[in-house]
């Protein structure tokens, strides 16, 4: 099994209100329209994809109970190079329609970071840090101690 | 904000079984040890890491309640080159741990594919499709009509 992650894919409960969200509000580029099926995103690392929740877990397993609300133990990290586009991008987020469960703040961990919650509730975090940086093509380097 | 996903984190439930069972049973690339507070994989586009689960919801915001169980809405894909490589994966995470939640057999959209959950329930796609290929980089490559 090669070590990657290929695509995220987020279970939407208003498929074209999510596509504007990412679309429209962050500015991820896509080809995707209202009333698609499906919604890929050109994000750099993995692919970001949006997929109606019913059926993404209709196709997981017949019966596949959906969980009534809370934190769903998955979080999406957005590294940012700068420290100070950690608010920015929060800002961006939440003009976008986003919920700020965090505002940016130091981290224990050394960095500065905060988190929104998208139109669905999936947490995304925003961080900088100085054991982020990132390779020439654009992908995380984490100095691990 | 660009477009782009940098961690995925799973809270896990038991830190060190879901080590093993991506360390040791998928073998992916890790410095991290048993007991520690996080790890982080090399995988390729974007980097994957486990935090147990209640820290990283008292990360988020104080009081964020816990989902109660069922399907979260978050789905992790893995592609693979070749159709008979999905059973091959699938058989892989079975024997590391994993439950099966689809055996491999033929997708709606074209391709073949099946779902393992993880020890913490999260499900993984293992799929193939003639509309995916690779960039020379490893990078999935989504052939959009």
């Amino acid at each position: 099994m090669n070590p990657r992650i290929t695509i995220v894919t987020l279970g939407t409960r208003d498929f074209d209100r999510s596509l504007r969200f990412y679309r429209d509000g962050l500015g991820f580029p896509t080809t995707a329209k209202e009333g698609d099926p499906i919604a890929f995103f050109q994000t750099g690392g993995t692919r970001l994809a949006l997929y109606r929740l019913q059926p993404l877990a209709d196709d997981i397993a017949a019966e596949l109970p959906l969980s009534p609300g809370g934190f769903g133990g998955v979080t999406l990290a957005h590294n940012v190079e700068q420290r100070e586009q950690v608010p920015q991008v929060l800002e961006l987020a939440r003009a976008a329609g986003a919920t700020i469960l965090k505002s940016a703040e130091d981290a224990f961990w050394g960095g500065f970071h905060g988190y929104f919650a998208d139109p669905d509730g999936y947490p995304w975090e925003v961080a900088w840090g100085p054991m982020f940086s990132f390779s020439p093509t654009g992908e995380l380097v984490i100095q691990e101690d």
